[in-house]
């Protein structure tokens, strides 16, 4: 009889256990549904960069990190060590053999990469590129700074440091997409609703620090109540900044750079850059994640395999620019 | 004896329990560490809308449910019943004074609802605006349709429907600025990238379909050649259809319109239409829940009460458009 009452007990305590382990493993059917968002067991997302030991991805990547830590899956940072396209590729490739859950692209070249990023969606992993795009690929989103909004907003702060007049200078890469499109939203920005502000030169600064400290130099030279300088790229920044310094002036020349690299922070700490704009790069990286995770477990809507032509994700995400100035720039020293 | 092995059993048993619920209600320190992103009781989220009965409202408040499922949180629906700026600030001012964990709206005037918007934001409750932005302010994020890429991908269907050549026409709303970058995006994209196309007429619709017909009809009049139309709303599109139906022609006029209401998709069912396109209202609401949500519980970064000038998260998101066609109109009707 007393062993009987044994095995009941053990029997009745194994089967406790049983139910509670039951409704932790699967909250679904149990009282304590609160499982929310979260990945499985091996689930693994990978982020492609170029020149990948460039400080500007780390903010890219922790985003991406915390993402994969909210949701629970691991993540992984890959890239082409060089600016090299082809060295690029090889990675991607590599990448796409492994079969990961999903894997976010910043493409060093907006064709060269096409063909690798449409392999990876045919064989159902899906891609999302951030940071720098590539139009005509089968990627389901572009998160990156919309670089005409950012020239604007580079307007608007420089309209507030000059006073909402006179004279001022741009030295950009005529080259590239992104400074033009950076010069463009400048211009535009100035001409529509600053009426007594003027740009009087659009100079090349070749992305060189000494290019662009002389270029700098012969336009104030040039126009010697030049209220301010917007130079859309950190390097020539530099060289704005030194040019500055190297002439005496009444009224300080108001200068507005691009991306928080260290010589750019110390410049506005020290008070010869006014202000440098920070690109969104956590968010970057943070909703790349995201967005890979809803389209690894098939929560957008409509599903992108039942309807041709559709956006199953936001198409475009412009993560934004923060300015940066003497009041914040502690906070963006890397830590 | 045999009480002291009952006492025994029922205590281990009640301390099995113990343990099990302690794992199940705090993953953090068990085992079962599989958590995820989740709200908390109580939590609850509001959408606002105008016209609130509006049937493209469906799809947003879908979204914004989903995602409320997605992470175990609530959420409500308001909005003012009519087309009315004093009725939806008085909604809103309602839901501000009940303290929701976070609130998105479709703002009825980029204006009018500013103050209203900011004293919620300065209550700590977090905005995001949809579908129509409040752009001066303090709401974090905008998730719209991006009119000029939208515009844009209309041109690129016309081109493929009129075999990249001849005269295409566009009837729209002047004065509404939406429906200005809809045309815009059109217009540039015609001349860009098809020489052999040409835009001969942008005409007043009025939002009605008799004054779209009537205005539809003069232009095929002036040019009988005409190849297709770009219909900027869906009230006007019905009148460009019947206007097509009403003129015999030897080659069809190509009729691209704009959203997904039943007499558009009606239209497309039966050939008078080839196109129309539908915005990314599911995303929208999906995603601005999730804003609201990372806000609400601080997972954005930088924080945005420690940096200023700062944005938590990505400032606008172009939630897209897809192509609706006689393949895939069937998936678009309400459910």
């Amino acid at each position: 009889m007393k062993k009987m009452l044994v095995v009941y007990f053990l029997l009745i305590g194994a089967f406790l256990v049983y139910v509670f382990q039951y409704y932790a493993k699967d909250p679904q059917a149990g009282i304590w549904k609160e499982e929310g968002l979260h990945g499985e067991i091996g689930e693994n997302y990978v982020m492609v960069t170029f020149q990948s030991g460039l400080e500007y991805w780390k903010s890219c990547l922790k985003g991406f990190e915390d993402a994969g830590d909210a949701l629970n899956v691991s993540v992984e940072y890959r890239g082409a060590t060089q600016y090299d396209v082809r060295e690029q590729i090889t990675v991607l490739e590599q990448i796409i053999a492994k079969k990961p859950a999903g894997i976010a692209v910043s493409s060093i070249d907006p064709y060269a990469l096409t063909p690798t990023i449409d392999r990876a969606a045919e064989a159902g992993i899906p891609v999302v590129l951030f940071d720098s795009g590539a139009p005509g690929s089968k990627a389901y989103s572009l998160l990156a700074t919309n670089n005409y909004n950012a020239g604007a907003a580079a307007a608007e702060k420089m309209a507030q440091l000059a006073g909402r007049q006179g004279e001022v200078a741009v030295i950009t890469l005529p080259g590239q997409q992104n400074h033009q499109d950076r010069v463009r939203g400048f211009r535009e920005t100035i001409k529509n609703n600053y009426p007594a502000m003027k740009v009087v030169a659009v100079a090349d600064g070749k992305g060189d620090s000494m290019a662009s400290k002389n270029v700098t130099l012969s336009i104030m030279k040039a126009h010697p109540k030049l209220a301010g300088v917007f130079v859309t790229e950190a390097t020539g920044g530099i060289g704005v900044g030194e040019a500055a310094k190297s002439i005496k002036r009444s009224v300080p020349l108001q200068i507005i750079s691009f991306d928080t690299n260290k010589g750019t922070l110390d410049m506005i700490k020290e008070g010869t850059i006014a202000a440098t704009l920070a690109q969104g790069t956590w968010n970057m990286g943070y909703w790349s994640l995201q967005y890979l995770f809803h389209l690894h477990h098939g929560l957008t809507i409509p599903a992108p395999s039942k309807i041709g032509d559709v956006s199953p994700l936001p198409v475009q995400v412009d993560t934004g620019v923060s300015v940066v100035t003497k009041d914040n720039v502690e906070n963006y020293y890397a830590k």
